[in-house]
């Protein structure tokens, strides 16, 4: 029988290169598939709906919290991020991995409710960098940009409970670290059934 | 400043196939260096002092013991090993990470000493298997391998205190799952220091 699959849960400032990192990761692996979230925030320029997220409104994204839909659920810079439980429930049954990128607070959910699960927190090179990335982005007011710098450093001090911390300087080369932590994160003792335990 | 380096602890069955894994392992790692252990016991064919093990005999393994000059030693199958601490030392605080491969006696004095470093058992892949390899390598009579095959599973049982379990049924899967162990312990979030910490 398979193992149930376990959560890799990713966190990291808005600009840190999350989902660069996370695709090249994933990519060709076959044990491990990622959680799209919903959100009632706006579509950027190049999102398509279903990939980088589920785009809701507020009235549809109420509804599932009312019925118990989210996994875990928390507000950012004014907008509503959720993860869907089927999906995820679904996914660990069948034994795969599943892969959340989310916000902090959500993310303490998580940890509370399945202390098994693997935290990831991914960052910038450098405050300069992740500057010029949201800069760069053209999506955001200056304010929007403060805010988000501001939030970032308030993130990583409620960050502790992290088990693992990736720098992102280059994507590949964070992409392999991510890689590196789901290969060992499967290697566990306690995870792996072997021949030694037979009578 | 650089970080001390950590210990990384690899036990199993005589048979596992260990040393293959840890040097497919570790070829091209610039941040890992093998610690080779003392014995009393006589080297295998092919084997090479100084590289495989250093052997001695019990007079000199007695003054080292003596002398505190290992970090850890232990008796296995009638035979004396011990890990020469003043390399280990010496490693670890230029920040390289130091690799030893030890039975389950002394990884636990290890373990008790130091519970930050990181334990590995690797297994091969069935009791047919390590039967077959140790009948094999021709240097063990039947005795001796009935011993060993009691041995592993008693060690096994004594393992649980290990943080990772390899299973080698193919020397490059198996080393490929070390490498990511290596590389995901030097992601915790404890180990790194980081930008966002300034003030």
């Amino acid at each position: 029988m398979k193992n149930r699959g376990r959560l890799i849960v990713i966190s990291g400032p808005s600009g840190a290169g999350k989902s660069t990192v996370v695709f090249k990761a994933i990519e060709g692996r076959t044990d491990v598939c990622f959680s799209t979230s919903v959100t009632t925030r706006k579509p950027r320029e190049g999102e398509v709906d279903g990939r980088e997220y589920f785009f809701v409104d507020l009235e549809r994204f109420q509804e599932m919290v009312d019925h118990d839909e989210l996994l875990e659920h928390a507000e950012y810079v004014a907008n509503s991020y959720g993860t869907p439980r089927a999906y995820v429930e679904q996914q660990l049954n069948a034994g795969l991995n599943v892969l959340l990128d989310i916000e902090v607070q959500g993310a303490r959910q998580i940890h509370e409710k399945m202390p098994e699960a693997i935290m990831v927190f991914i960052i910038p090179p450098s405050l300069d960098e992740l500057k010029r990335r949201l800069e760069g982005r053209g999506t955001d007011t200056a304010r929007a940009i403060e805010a988000r710098l501001i939030r970032a450093r308030q993130e990583y001090q409620e960050a502790s409970f992290y088990n693992y911390l990736i720098v992102n300087d280059d994507a590949d080369h964070a992409a392999k670290e991510l890689d590196a932590i789901i290969t060992a994160e499967d290697c566990r003792f306690s995870n792996r059934k072997t021949w030694l335990e037979l009578p």
